[in-house]
Formats: C-alpha cells, structure tokens, sequence
C-alpha cells in the first residue's frame, strides 16, 4: 500500500524536498546499520562468538553520531524551511524514530556484553532456544516498522504493533520457565541471569520496535496512537 | 544562575511568548505529577503500602494524556509560528523532555508493581536499605533536572549529568550483592528478582532525569553532549 502522504513531491521548492529526502534516507541508513548490529549481536550469543560481540561494541559510537547528525539535520530544515502539515510530521517522526534507533543501539550493545559473559562462564543451553525464537520475532519487527517508514504505509505499521503483543506474552512465559530453572538449579544463577538480561534486552528491542511504528501511524495518519488500546487503533484506521 | 536564554521575554508577538511560556508550564506540571508517582513508588514499596502503590497505577493514565497533549501543543506552536534559535531549542527540548518523564512514569509503576508482589510473597528485607539510598538519589536527580530546566541552568544541569555515574556505580554494587545473597540461599530467587526489577526501574529513572539534564545543556548552550564523555562536556561549558 501507498501512503496518502506520497505528496513529498509536490513541493514548489525542490531543494526542501530534497533535503526531506535526504534526512528520510539517512534515518533509513542509521535503520540499515542498527538491523545489521541486531544481528549480529544475537548471531554472537548464540554461537557464543565473543570475536563478533566486540564488534558490535565498536560500532556503538558510529550509531551515537549518526543520532546526533540527524537530530542536527531536522532542527535546520525545522529553522530554515517551516514545514507545516505532513512535511512537519515527517520531520517530528525522524526525531523520535532516530531515538528509538539509537536505543536499539544500546540495547544490542547489552546483549553483545550478554553474549562474552556467557561465553566466559562456558557452556550454556538454557533459553537458547526461546532466545532464537524472540530474537527471530523482534528482527522482523525492527524491519518491518522500517519498511513501514519507508514506504509510509500505517498497515505494516499497524502489523508491528500486534506482534509486540506476541513478543511480551513469549517473554513473560520464558521468564517464568527461566525462574524456576534458576530455583531448581541454584548453581546456574548467575548465567540464567545474563541470559534473563539478554532476553530482556530483546524484549525493549521489541517496544522501540514498537514505538517506530506508532511514528509511522502518527506521520500517516495524523493520530497519536501510542497510548490507544490496539482495538481502537484498528477501529480508527479503519475509518 | 539565569541562562543566556531569558531572551524568551523579548518577543514581537507576546502571544506567541505566552504560548510558549504555557507549553513549559505545562511540561513542568506534568514533571509535578512524576515526582510525586516517584515518591509514592517507593514508599509503596519501602512501606509495604500496597494501596498506594495501586494509586500509582491509576495515575499512569493521566500521564499518558499529558504527553500526548504537550506533544500536540509543541507540534502546533512549530506548525503556526516556526520557532528560530532558542525558541525552536525549547520546543524540540520540551518535545524530549515529556518523552523522558512519560518513561519515568512507566518506571514508576513497574516499582509500584513491585511493592504489590513484594508485599504478597511476606517479610523481606534484602535491599531495601540499598533501594532507599538509590531511590534518594534518583529523586534528587529528578528534581534536579525539572529545576534546571525552569531556571535555563546548564550547570545545574551537569550536576544531574554527573550524580548519574555515582548512581549507576551503586547499583552495579548493590546488584552484584543480591546476586550473591541469591546464590546463597536459593529460596530467596524470586523475592531477590523483583527487588532487582524495582532497582533497575530506579537505575532507569535516574538515566532519564540524565537524558533531561542533557536536553537542558542542549537548550541552554545550543550543545549536543548526549554522547560526549563527562570530562568533555565539562571543559566545553566552561567556554
């Protein structure tokens, strides 16, 4: 689906468009190198490849610089250009998603330091499993809701919305099943624990997710939805 | 100390001065209701006062709306009266700022859920003299930065910036302590983890108070030190 806000084009200044563009596809950009980061942050827990998680520690500052470019560029155009309607939720949503980003920045950084203390401790299989499977879950979102962006379309947006419902309920359960373990075998606390950061890690990855789809639903549609139960969000959109 | 900021009084349009001068108002009342969820948390918590904690809950709600709406008001001032220099900071500040209190307040509650659980599983006293040392601190540092911000005071702001290291080394002390009681005596693992839920919430709030420091040194000094190393940040201010 097409948005109903492919109007970018319509400018009588071209130049305006161009840098809206522009800053779009440098947040695109910033999205290419966090979905790289998350993978390989997870591909170095679950092969416990302490070689890859330095890396993704490495990485960390160029993502910092690429937020704090960005939130630069779209306080100039706000300054120089006044965008009104449309043009100014594109900008506004850049700002918060570019946040978001960065977040997921961070919390792949944890899990990468997850993923050299499990490696450390030797070897570990509890919540491997679960975790592949979460892992599996928050990668599409973090795609989908830049897709989502990409293409202005508040549908797949919507979409990412739902599955973060599914990640929180598979987070719950492992956690719970996590716990017990822990209780049964006291002596695996502190590497059930890493692994229970790691998840958890997963799981914020999932709400920044999240949140870049409400951006796209707000820059679509004009409605903050963050706070709406997903019911009405489905109803309103449906209008 | 008066910023170099005051300026926001010697505008052509005095309605557009009241306006801004309201969505401040409006950001600080909300960092009002924070305060006083934070406060409420951790005596639901430090007293056992399951009733309040579930009074923290309810409130959560009133939050949201707030920041929906500052978000809406900062979205129609830039819309209507395209903010230049400090202005435009102050709006882009604000538009962070309600961001970092909305995710205070969902702290909050996680800490207020905390208490109830805390309260069902009976007598529990591991931490809680590390949580309210933390809990001092972390509402310090909230004050701190909603201060800061009222007053345009970018050195008040640093002293946010800086109390956050001494925060986060007590909390890595105080977890690595209960991680060890836990292994110790293994019937206490589920007590212990939702106290360590309740720190970390803690650890996370004193992070935001952080991020709103940082907004007010970008707002005041036109300066991005969201990334920068403390000491840089420092010598930079002096300027």
């Amino acid at each position: 689906m097409i948005s109903n806000i492919e109007g970018h084009g319509h400018h009588i200044s071209k130049q305006f468009n161009l840098e809206l563009e522009e800053i779009k596809n440098n947040m695109l950009e910033m999205g290419g190198v966090i979905e790289r980061q998350i993978a390989d942050a997870m591909k170095s827990l679950l092969e416990g490849d302490t070689g890859l998680a330095a890396q993704v520690l490495t990485v960390e500052d160029r993502i910092d610089s690429m937020e704090v470019n960005i939130d630069e560029e779209c306080s100039l155009i706000l300054a120089r250009r006044h965008p009104a309607a449309s043009d100014l939720r594109l900008v506004l949503a850049i700002i918060k998603t570019v946040r978001d980003l960065e977040r997921v920045g961070d919390e792949s950084a944890k899990i990468a330091r997850m993923a050299i203390k499990l490696s450390e401790e030797g070897e570990f299989s509890q919540g491997l499993v679960e975790f592949r499977h979460l892992a599996d879950s928050v990668t599409r979102m973090v795609s989908g809701s830049l897709d989502a962006f990409a293409r202005y379309d508040a549908e797949a947006a919507l979409e990412v919305v739902r599955d973060d419902v599914a990640v929180d309920k598979v987070y719950a359960s492992v956690m719970r099943s996590l716990i017990t373990y822990m209780m049964e075998d006291p002596r695996s606390i502190s590497r059930v624990l890493n692994m229970l950061w790691a998840l958890r890690a997963l799981e914020r990855i999932g709400d920044h997710a999240k949140n870049v789809a409400e951006h796209v639903i707000y820059l679509v549609k004009g409605m903050d939805v963050r706070h709406e139960k997903l019911a009405d969000v489905e109803e309103q959109l449906e209008d």
